[in-house]
């Protein structure tokens, strides 16, 4: 069917599922079809998906007022202009927890799955593309079901994916993982075939994502983190295998990964939710055994090596669902090291994933929570400031809190790294202070440390009228700089 | 030996890891006894327990400077002094991960274990007592053990216990628990006999827990608790049977499960940390089936209740190490309920659970972010105000960030219950401020977030200069009212 008819099928106020995670795998036409439809006709639908989408799919569906609610998942521009504009409710999720709320009727069930296949099988089955995201579980909920068969994903495509749809309460089953390597599903998402209201072709690859070269601060993060690890094993915490390792995306993390290539870590195992690049590089170099994630989002160049080489990397990946990829029980259980970004962190280790000053959504948290809730290693990484340091991203009291000091094992900056471990709260602002801050605000923050102990005390000291001074001071002045000391 | 000896055994800065579950099973003698030791010599511990101890002995404890670091929880009013006034590093932990700490040595390793014991068999191991906490991996790690038998536990508590001890990464292991009422370990602690260092005798009880009855508030909350179980039937979601129950400590909380004595629910379960009076209730009206927790911590007229016809409860108890009892993947697998106790909530969902104006800690944050996490429903409770309503206890930003929005479904105080399932922040605040708020706060709240969508927008709207204006209120007047506007 043309992309264009079967968006037609989609009815005002449906609540669709469709697969894509971190702009992999993502419906290329059907979903592109229905903003245009919107662009011209009063329909909009609730979109739940993996993660973010390719193109500019959120874009055009955000800004053809396309969308009543969306999640669990954002980091388009347009997208986020709209959801802070409220022009659509945006309700963001732990990446691992949108199939729970649906499976427990906290949210309004899946009518139309929108999934996109590299085959569909002779009993009928979707043979996933280059992500799995929620799609097994819309798969088995949606009343309809419209496949897009992507022409350019290689058939030999099947095998890696492992996918599994859980039970309801209560008669939730383990999750036996007790490796990166295991598998406890089918390599195809079971369909009923009568569900199926649409097949339509595409030959679309993947947006490539924009993979940033290392640079002088993601470099010096990445080497503080290699020194720590190097340590640990000198105290025989780890080996040099480490334990399996999570990388959020973006350009830190993949970066702080790219650090492992010429190290003395070997025999690495991943298990994430994103596999960027990095991925593929280390096992190029030797230095990664085996990757599990739920999506592969990679540059052009990577896109190619891996589509031209698939049979040297097929029995090094596997391919879940993000309530498995990322489920609580199994990062517990094989003791993850996760790597997430934040967008600052306070004094006492709180961290902000998603908000700019409190109010505006950058991004969601995405699966962060997932894994630095249960990690063996909570690591958040970011730039200690930006924007010729006119903003730090250590400060006083973090303005929206996505994980909280019990969460946060070690940070790191450009500047340094922290190690909270076995930390009281003051303690944990002494190392962070002296070893994350940018030195331009390095006095300040010290001496508002030093004013909350002595005024006002406590566990964790705070002046609360001070708390937010230099997020007030930067929608003042600009910057959060005070300007009036320097000068 | 007497309990005075065996405390000389303990060398200063030992790390002691001690029974002890919210007043439960706790160290009667030789931890009395070391504080005491601490009043004239100048030793001090590193004390990890399972939870809060019975009687004065963290009083004692803090008051004679006997403790140089204590976690993972807290809650006698002396500590909380001596904690706040930082002369003594506190770390507030999430009660599954106490272990999780000591086997990843992230924390220095228990040096000796304190243990009480009801019986020690023909073996040597340990049957425990009313609580188990943290005390089956305390004894697995110490060099060094000492026992206090208590002779008032009768012999036939031998059997209610459910131990275990976690392999180290990698070979950690699936927790098999798929019912509450599923047993995965053994009935004793197993031990080294030759790590046995001192056995003690004593005959003291737990300190009682008090009960308050339920009141005009908490009354309140437990039926609009119960209304909204008995709508989440109605629709189908749920039966009378609901899923497992888990209730955190605290009056508030005791009050809602008592309000389940005269309902419709039946067969009901809990797999929860702490029993206490509701849990015996329950089981005696026939409307709970069976109780899963840590520690039993009850009142006298229930303790002997239990204790004098134990065979009548034994079938219908487990006792669990906490990091099972509170296991992220148990807790998600069967679908808990989880009801706990809120300092404070704001606008958007997020609670506080722990600090008092964000600073000075009131008391840990136990096991509810355990729950809250990974729950089927995670439901916070507390009053809307107290104090003559000097002080509401719903205000538009939080001071402390326990839980964030993204792990919470359910608020509910004695003016009504938010029902934040799938909305986003924005709706969140209108449904919180519509139905849980006091009126005497009700107009300055709504006047607060109208006017941070107005002035800043946004997913999230705040006005930073103004987020903490209830309780720099509180710090200037004593009150959160605003009495300019009431005079």
């Amino acid at each position: 069917m043309a992309a264009d008819k079967a968006a037609l099928l989609i009815e005002n106020n449906n609540v669709v599922g469709a697969s894509g995670f971190t702009k992999a795998g993502d419906s290329k036409s059907v979903l592109p079809a229905f903003a245009k439809r919107a662009a011209t006709e009063d329909v909009a639908i609730t979109l739940i998906t993996g993660a973010s989408l390719g193109y500019t799919t959120d874009a055009d569906l955000a800004e053809n007022n396309a969308l009543l609610r969306r999640m669990p998942f954002m980091a388009d521009p347009a997208l986020r202009k709209s959801i802070n504009d409220y022009r659509l409710k945006y309700i963001d999720q732990h990446l691992s927890e949108t199939v729970e709320q649906l499976i427990c009727g906290h949210i309004a069930p899946v009518d139309v799955a929108i999934i996109e296949a590299s085959l569909i099988d002779e009993n009928g089955n979707i043979i996933p593309t280059t992500s799995i995201g929620n799609s097994a579980f819309f798969a088995s909920q949606a009343k309809k079901i419209i496949i897009e068969i992507n022409t350019k994903i290689p058939l030999s495509f099947k095998g890696i994916h492992d996918c599994s749809v859980p039970n309801s309460y209560p008669d939730r089953e383990v999750i036996n993982i007790q490796n990166p390597t295991d598998r406890i599903g089918k390599p195809f998402i079971e369909i009923d075939p009568e569900k199926v209201i649409a097949v339509v072709y595409t030959d679309i690859t993947d947006q490539p994502a924009v993979i940033a070269e290392p640079d002088v601060k993601t470099t010096a993060i990445s080497n503080h983190l290699l020194n720590f690890f190097e340590n640990e094993v000198k105290k025989g915490k780890l080996t040099y295998s480490l334990l399996p390792l999570q990388a959020g995306i973006g350009k830190v993390a993949n970066s702080v990964l790219m650090g492992f290539k010429n190290s003395n870590f070997k025999n690495l195992t991943m298990y994430s939710e994103v596999l960027q690049d990095s991925t593929f590089e280390l096992i190029d170099s030797g230095n990664l055994d085996f990757a599990s994630g739920s999506s592969i989002t990679v540059s052009e160049d990577c896109y190619d090596r891996l589509i031209n080489n698939f049979d040297d990397y097929k029995d090094k990946l596997i391919l879940r669902p993000q309530n498995i990829s990322n489920a609580p029980e199994v990062v517990r259980r094989l003791g993850i090291i996760g790597i997430n970004t934040a967008i600052e962190f306070d004094i006492y280790g709180n961290v902000n994933s998603t908000h700019i000053s409190g109010s505006k959504m950058m991004n969601g948290i995405g699966g962060s929570g997932d894994f630095a809730r249960n990690a063996y290693l909570s690591i958040f990484v970011c730039q200690s400031a930006s924007k010729e340091n006119n903003i730090s991203h250590v400060v006083p009291m973090v303005t929206h809190h996505d994980h909280t000091e019990h969460d946060v094992d070690i940070l790191v900056t450009d500047q340094g790294l922290a190690d909270l471990r076995g930390l009281a709260p003051r303690e944990r602002a002494e190392v962070i202070i002296e070893n994350c801050v940018h030195p331009d605000f390095k006095a300040e923050i010290r001496d508002y440390f030093q004013r909350a102990c002595n005024q006002t005390g406590g566990q964790t000291p705070h002046i609360l009228e001070e708390a937010f001074k230099f997020h007030n001071r930067l929608k003042q002045t600009g910057s959060m700089q005070n300007k009036k000391t320097l000068a």
